[in-house]
């Protein structure tokens, strides 16, 4: 995650409405965000040892990047110097595990004088057992959740991170286009999600999901009992990683040639796209996105087995900015959205495109080609 | 995680014994594991979502499998079905989150009537909300650690589960053979690092992390600034995991023929290796392992820079048995060690095999071939 440096001023503003004096981070994500791009190299994929689980905190107090300090297992302030950032303070915990990490964490607020007032932890996320020891171990501080705060902070990205975003755009397309394009008849939605799965490894993708959904009906998981048939459609809606960076998209596909109606379907997403893009400009409040999809919705013959989902994403695949009726925050530039675009038909099936756009000064840009092409197979 | 059903026996033994009257298994991988190889497939290798993570709970109650529930998102019921295991009942959370998992996992354990009494839960993964919502709405039970019964349980391993181990190992050490026969001079660690990574994924191998030490010197992680040059030592120790089961290995290279004394370092691993694979059979106390690798490494010329690592592994990468000094649990068949044998020396650097070995009735079975030779790069 070289995306670059984060937004000291933004972060301190974010804290500062929150009341809170200190930030702990404990996620691999926002570990990697705020350190710029570390994290133990040990646990990078799975933290789980011996009874416990690995835990660091990267700890930033309000106004104070300079005291910013790494809590890390026994010998990280060595790989912390190595990979040569910004942060170079380490304070290493007795062991390994959930508990250690917090005793050292507690050891530090209260060297720092923190250990009062508003601390901000990652409470979904946070080991409840790290929970406890800093609970009893610092009596005079109030735990509220970071999420929030952390959330906020990477709702804008940099043109680096961007520029991750549509590279791993890229390679999640030609990967699913290279399954859809070679279906056979019969193949299961489990055989096709294993064979996206296959794609993105060759493209070097972290594979995350596949949803897979042969109509007629519209289960989407893949399945050993479940079969991609001559004439039917199939979607392919999956997400990948680049350096932590994810990239979900929708295809659809069909073996042989898909209805008229499945036509008129995704011409309207690609329709529906097209009448929300212009509003995913700076300063235009989030539900004016979710107004424009849903009034095409109301006056489209078909609208009414369609939805619009959009969502902000980034590293992690649902994050801000949330797009709703009740939302009326303003975008800002360089927030990315992933635009979901489906019809849920009873004769056709469930149509959907899934695209990724980023929002500029000239409404939104999308980081990959429209999908508003079927991908076909000779059945 | 196909490895086939969990001895259930063994499960209601060990919570008898921790006093635990329900079970509620919250890690992916031991969701997987008792499940018999689900997990919902949006969150596979990443649960983050909009300001909280997907949680499920697979509560056990103690002496009754047929009430176990897999408490899940909405829609997730659905799901679970389509997986056709003997899992099936399913309660669904009014939301995706670790508050309305855990709000459900209230509610369904109050109709149980498992509302007080002792609950294991694991702790130093179970987040710290949802904990906080179990406490709450719990108030007459007491929260205990569910890791120590579900670490014993997976301590033994099925043949099935051994088979997964044996062909992790294989493509490990296949992909670590791949690069070190093929090493450039001045090629960094954080390079070489990328190229196992790559070689685990053209075998379908899930990369965990590859540790790299370029001699001299014993620093192991990777590195812009570290290189391998000719004439020296390189050991790539490295995890990879194949449908949730880890493989670890360590295997030396040199570029170019490495000196006497390297020979006599890693002919030392051997050695050791040797000493200690007889201990492997069932009802042999684990101090009994440790104390023959001491016993070698102190009548060895060499000894005093050697070191024997031994530790269980499977779903999670150190895990039981704990192999050390003052652990006189009987080893079981079925249980699988990795054995890590390492002389740092200074003036031939870090010596270093690990081997991934089975406990059987004649001694340690290899899950792959020892690491006695050297794999060597033309400089």
């Amino acid at each position: 995650m070289p995306a670059g440096s984060f937004d000291a001023q933004r972060l301190f503003a974010l804290m500062k409405k929150a009341g809170a004096e200190v930030l702990l981070a404990s996620t691999r994500h926002n570990v990697r965000y705020l350190s710029g791009g570390y994290y133990y190299p040990l646990y990078v994929w799975d933290a789980h040892t011996r009874g416990t689980q690995y835990l660091s905190f990267l700890v930033i107090p309000a106004d104070r990047l300079g005291e910013a300090t790494l809590v890390g297992r026994p010998g990280e302030g060595e790989a912390l110097q190595e990979a040569g950032l910004w942060l170079q303070r380490c304070q290493e915990a007795s062991g390994i595990g959930t508990r250690p990490a917090a005793l050292k964490a507690v050891e530090l607020l209260k060297g720092l004088a923190l250990d009062r007032g508003r601390i901000a932890v990652e409470l979904p996320s946070l080991p409840a057992d790290a929970f406890q020891v800093l609970v009893e171990g610092l009596p005079r501080a109030q735990l509220v959740d970071a999420v929030p705060i952390l959330d906020a902070l990477r709702a804008v990205k940099s043109a680096q991170e961007i520029q991750l975003l549509r590279e791993a755009t890229r390679r999640n397309l030609e990967a699913v286009e290279a399954v859809l394009t070679s279906g056979r008849n019969g193949e299961t939605t489990a055989q096709l999600a294993g064979r996206v799965a296959r794609e993105f490894g060759k493209r070097e993708l972290h594979f995350l999901y596949a949803l897979v959904c042969a109509g007629p009906g519209f289960f989407r998981i893949p399945s050993d009992r479940r079969h991609w048939r001559a004439g039917s459609l199939l979607h392919i809606d999956t997400g990948g990683m680049l350096e932590g960076y994810i990239a979900e998209t929708c295809r659809m596909g069909c073996l042989g040639r898909p209805s008229a109606l499945a036509e008129r379907l995704l011409a309207a997403c690609g329709e529906l796209e097209q009448a929300v893009l212009p509003a995913l400009r700076p300063g235009v409040p989030a539900n004016e996105v979710q107004r424009r999809g849903d009034e095409f919705l109301r006056t489209h013959p078909l609208g009414s087995h369609g939805k619009l989902i959009a969502h902000g994403i980034g590293l992690v695949h649902h994050e801000d900015p949330v797009i709703g009726l009740r939302r009326t925050e303003p975008l800002e530039a360089g927030m990315v959205l992933s635009l979901e675009m489906e019809f849920l038909h009873p004769d056709a099936g469930h149509v959907k495109i899934e695209d990724m756009a980023a929002v500029t000064g000239s409404g939104g840009e999308l980081l990959g080609p429209a999908g508003r092409e079927w991908y076909l197979s000779v059945p």
